[in-house]
């Protein structure tokens, strides 16, 4: 029996019983072995480059002793990566020892970038950052979006993000990547929003619709929650880099949450959860914007600890959320009997929602986001206090409360992050460009 | 440089630069390569016992073929799972053809055995499982502990787990371990119950107590809490065989939760995660027995459910909760008004706090275990409707109300099965008794 075709040897074993030698003779081999070698190859690629990026600049011999990879082969990992303009050599290592100071390897800083987008209630905004983690340019617009089509959302967004393109081209920078944060339930797959209660959106394709507005026609475009990607971006470069396990809240025109556990954003089995905003704290309370009544964010949502202040929340979508929120704490700041009574609420609230969690998910830290970091000098004590009589287990059970580091750019942040680590995880992805 | 000591190579080579290959040789290399053996062996020990435990009797010649190890390894890794009493040799393997039939290997029916013991707020109980998953004894015992001191407890508990491991060595079988089942926080390394509320007890170290009570100074104790067992029991066993991600929620005196991710049980960093009895459900609701108000245990538990449907909660303790739970549910059966409306604001409550924990963690399923179990034909529509309003993303993000299999002895199968599955893991873990 003879064929020109190639089989793998179960099929020939199972087919032709003792022609099995000769089966496994046409067994394309190489080719397996040079996807294995690639692999291989690729995996130390993404070893040397998190060497550089995650640990700063350095010699190829300080490299070779980290990674335990030998010299030549480090040599050649780097010529590739500085061939894919993601490394640069320059200056000398610093030692604290004298001798002949070497060359040192360091992240390419007009290498690659990636783009931040965030599409929220009150309004739009793009960050670029560099494989350094250097920002590279922003920019954001306050508007109400819930006054607004799609349609002008998107000619909004679009011309933010190829402003931003065209921005960083000019500086030399080249775009891998751009993810949009979006304030609801993403299609992770399809890149597209299902659900943004506050938006009164549904089912939008966003990555299409954003496709149409920039001219990028190959750039990697993906789309995830605001709050998963700022809770990532607290885990990578904020207040929670020492922590693995800890639910992010954040205050917004909504109330956002993102869970971390082992280091790694918990999405859950059907891939919608943490959506803390979404707890119930009253079961026959205030209407929701989702169509549920008593959610946290109907107590705790900007608005609402706006108007509990004497503020006027009507007004905030129209100006954007930094100046009422800045005269909130003004006002706080001076013991303004309002302010106070409406941030020592708004925590109590959270502090109820967040009992529940820490008594679900024990959790190393709590960690404030968006416009409740700056208000956690308030909203914290009452949260902590909330957790000592409400958490099953007392003190060893009750994680500290701390503020976001990141402020109102942790969701962008992380956007842009998320490609630039696909990067790192994968340098060969940016060599075809 | 000479030494009578043996060092490591690394040591050597450090303090002694040039005799670093005489270093090496004092190294003790057998030994660690006879403890990788070992480790081999222990490996693949356990993959032929869980080859028979979980697929049923068969022959060598299968297994080999199953697990890919040599029929002579095979053979001597049986025959070894034979003198440590977990696996016989029997009968013929049925085959669907003809031939002459080979002899089977199976699980040892009267080898080895696990105790599940259970303090419950208003019982104590035990069970006896085999490695086939068999029950060989079972002793249940209605009392009133949160009445009782301890001591009194303990007395009874002892008594319980004596009776069970007298009866099963009398049945020719050899008890490998026991796990108590607790209605609390168990601090795992200890074997101590933290806090008990709905019995009013804390900082009890149960696994010394224990074993004052029992003559057996060398088996394996363990505890856990009583919702993590019966979660797992339902994972392993139970009516979530098919679900790697789901949430068990449990009816007793009190509302136990247990989370599992992924196929295992979630504990949280803190360790005290699946506190779902105390999800807050009423801010400034009804007074809970651990210190706060509105958990849902104050609405869910069994008392307030019998109080609603106007049955006396108050004796439940003093009879056991099976007589007053069977008389609801057959008052429910004959539409009787109060006990369908109790059920149904039951029902609505789990609901409420349900629809927190799916926009939480948007898990598979749902399981009702407990007294919710058999009550689930009036429990589960109201609890799907209320996630039906309460959860994001509709029906895509609903996960189906399920029923538990298991029943009240849930728990103590689990606690059983957890010191089984030890043995699963590490078969040479029984070779020394």
């Amino acid at each position: 029996m003879t064929s020109a075709t190639p089989r793998r040897p179960s099929e020939g074993a199972a087919a032709a019983g003792g022609d099995r030698l000769r089966a496994e003779m046409w067994t394309p081999k190489p080719a397996i072995e040079l996807s294995s070698q690639r692999a291989v190859r690729r995996h130390n690629l993404s070893i040397v480059l998190r060497q550089v990026v995650e640990q700063g600049p350095r010699s190829r011999a300080t490299i070779a002793q980290a990674t335990g990879l030998n010299k030549s082969t480090v040599s050649s990992l780097v010529s590739e990566l500085m061939e894919f303009g993601l490394l640069v050599e320059r200056g000398a290592e610093h030692r604290g020892t004298a001798g002949r100071p070497g060359l040192v390897v360091d992240v390419k800083r007009d290498g690659v970038v990636a783009l931040g987008l965030e599409v929220n209630v009150d309004y739009l905004g793009v960050q670029a950052t560099d494989l350094a983690g250097g920002s590279r340019y922003k920019a954001m617009e306050a508007a109400d979006n819930r006054g607004r089509g799609v349609e002008e959302v998107f000619d909004a967004l679009g011309a933010l993000a190829q402003g931003a393109l065209t921005e960083v081209q000019a500086q030399g920078l080249r775009p891998i990547g751009a993810t949009v944060a979006l304030p609801g339930l993403v299609d992770l797959e399809r890149g597209a929003l299902l659900v943004a209660p506050n938006l009164h959106w549904k089912d939008v394709p966003v990555i299409d619709r954003l496709r149409e507005h920039i001219d990028a026609p190959n750039l990697p475009l993906s789309a995830d929650n605001e709050a998963n990607l700022a809770a990532l971006a607290e885990l990578w470069e904020g207040a929670a880099t020492g922590y693995s396990d800890f639910v992010y809240a954040s205050g917004e025109i909504g109330v956002g949450g993102g869970i971390v556990l082992g280091g790694e954003l918990f999405r859950g089995y059907r891939g919608f959860g943490g959506e803390f905003g979404h707890t119930t704290v009253e079961v026959d309370g205030l209407p929701c914007a989702c169509g549920s009544r008593g959610c946290l964010e109907t107590r705790a949502g900007l608005e609402p600890l706006l108007a509990a202040a004497g503020l006027d929340g009507e007004a905030v979508s129209k100006r954007g959320t930094a100046k009422p929120v800045a005269e909130l704490l003004r006002r706080a700041q001076e013991n303004d009997e309002a302010a106070v009574k409406a941030l020592t609420e708004c925590g109590r609230w959270l502090g109820v929602a967040l009992g529940t969690v820490v008594n679900l998910l024990s959790p190393q830290a709590i960690v404030l986001g968006g416009h409740f970091a700056p208000m956690s000098e308030w909203l914290a004590p009452v949260i902590a206090a909330e957790l000592g009589s409400r958490v099953l287990g007392g003190n060893g059970a009750v994680p500290p409360v701390i503020a976001s580091s990141l402020g109102a750019e942790a969701a962008m942040r992380g956007a842009a992050a998320t490609q630039l680590r696909r990067v790192l995880a994968d340098p060969t992805l940016v060599a075809a460009g």
